[in-house]
């Protein structure tokens, strides 16, 4: 199976917990909206990673994943450069899921630091054989298509080396068949929620794609700035100020401007969140107007799924042939 | 989905390790010739599983998984009757273990007696993943078809167990899909070897049904006995002789007239072991001349596997709509 492409392929994505936010944006999707002409890319909808630990919640998952597209497609991903699928569509995941877990030592599952790190993150108390898989089920994503990189944040390194593992595992045993994956490492750069915590729906804390003009005004107009400060006049400390981050990611023209004014205390808060507040809006508005326009699209989803869930079953149907054909797990002969 | 069938679905099935032997016969293979008739039956050739202990030796499959069919027919297996099928064929397995993963607990895992025994049994020092959650696996198997009944030895009860909990689980949670399949127990009729051992490949001590005629004395003559008699007209104690075994399998008719000769050292172990001999390769010529008779057949493995292939995905299809539907993990309607 020789390459013709030239592009390297790249697989990255989201699970469909709920809608996206400036969280989301800030160091990845700003990203991948980049990388779409420089690489082949192909963005997972992770449906069945949502189950890890979503099992009661599954009724969301068709309005989370029809959101997750307009807000792919609003952001700028296009599905003409990329290919953009849902996980659960796709069966060879799941059947090279049950074959690379033969090549992976239960201690090595227990060890994986990735695990150990979304146990407490998302606070598991009683973790299911298949969410402490769940690398291997990662690897079974990325390497279905045979990615050659996958974005990753400096600190997150440790996310693809299971994969990596795997790939190579299976290359000495059994003939090569996969590139082993290269991570991209963007800068880490990390939008903090209006409360100063990691951004993330389940703090409430987050501004989503899909908020109106006066939902981000309230938002930001809640949101916790330097804590020492009581009155507009007061020195101000843009360190450790969160609406000071916002303006390195979305008013970068005023940013040491501002900086100057609250260190000296020239600006106050109330005025610098108005102004962040609309800079903010200002950067949704164009993607408001096309989540508008899409939304209006009938078959729109429908279509963007359908061709990207085709292609990249094409490609896994292919790798998993290869595959089970090393395997020696080929019956064509006999069959 | 109403069922218009009436009879009751099993599913049960072979590892293609090897040669199908006599110690499969006596308890298992015996008794599935005879539930053809009053159930609808699924005989599963489980390549999958082969993997958990057998990766180095994959090379093996394709000749065990023909050789094995071959047996299968030789011995009564009627195709128009019952559905044999390959593991590996069925996508919808492994899409259903990477569901059902997430029902079941690593701690559930873990604890299960069958996979500690066999840990121990197969002597496996470093498990994988896929190994310690093969019971889950192997509830896929089972459920794939929603079978009802299971046949199991009276002292493997806990090997559905883990199947019997995942439907319970699934249907407690989802709602319906699952009948909880039930145990049929057969008497616990145990075949040793000729060494007095499991009767294995692995340790040499097995009777083939692809044994020649020459073959089988050879291993009978070898097989060891009584080992407190020396001489023929020693007393023998035939409830310790592994032959005395092997009569009440394969030669009902002498049973009660050797147990007595034998007890009065009035027949030795080498007239003993001729006539038990000869009872085997009576048993087991009509099973030579048909497996020489379907060897012959061209196309007959490959007829034999498709048909079952195809009968058990279209099953294993059905019930996974089902499962995704309940799980909403279905996109029909975005789609």
């Amino acid at each position: 199976m020789p390459k013709t492409k030239t592009k390297k392929r790249i697989l990255t994505g989201d699970r469909p917990t709920g809608p996206l936010h400036l969280g989301h944006y800030v160091g990845s999707l700003e990203n991948r909206v980049k990388l779409q002409d420089k690489y082949e890319c192909f963005f997972i909808i992770s449906d069945y990673e949502f189950l890890t630990d979503h099992l009661s919640r599954t009724e969301e998952l068709r309005k989370n994943v029809k959101n997750l597209v307009l807000d792919y497609l609003s952001l700028g991903i296009d599905p003409k450069k990329s290919t953009v699928f849902v996980e659960s569509e796709i069966p060879q995941i799941s059947e090279l899921t049950l074959l690379f877990s033969m090549l992976v030592g239960l201690s090595r599952v227990k060890r994986n630091p990735t695990i150990k790190e979304e146990i407490k993150t998302r606070g598991i108390s009683k973790a299911s054989y298949g969410f402490i898989g769940w690398p291997i089920a990662q690897a079974a994503d990325i390497l279905c298509v045979r990615a050659e990189l996958v974005p990753v944040g400096e600190d997150q390194l440790s996310h693809i080396e299971q994969t990596r593992e795997i790939a190579r595992d299976f290359n000495r045993l059994f003939g090569f068949v996969f590139p082993v994956p290269e991570a991209l490492t963007g800068k880490v750069a990390r939008l903090p929620g209006i409360d100063g915590r990691k951004m993330s729906k389940s703090f409430d804390n987050a501004i989503y794609f899909s908020d109106s003009p006066k939902q981000v005004k309230e938002k930001i107009n809640r949101a916790i700035t330097d804590p020492k400060r009581i009155h507009p006049s007061d020195k101000g400390h843009p360190e450790i100020c969160n609406i000071f981050q916002y303006y390195k990611a979305f008013n970068k023209e005023e940013l040491n401007e501002i900086k100057e004014q609250c260190q000296k205390g020239k600006i106050g808060c109330v005025a610098c969140k108005e102004k962040m507040a609309k800079a903010i809006n200002e950067f949704l508005e164009p993607i408001r107007e096309k989540r508008n326009y899409y939304s209006k699209q009938k078959n729109i989803i429908k279509d963007v799924l359908n061709a990207g869930n085709k292609k990249t079953e094409r490609e896994a149907a292919k790798t998993l042939a290869l595959v089970k054909e090393k395997m020696h797990l080929d019956y064509k002969l006999i069959l």
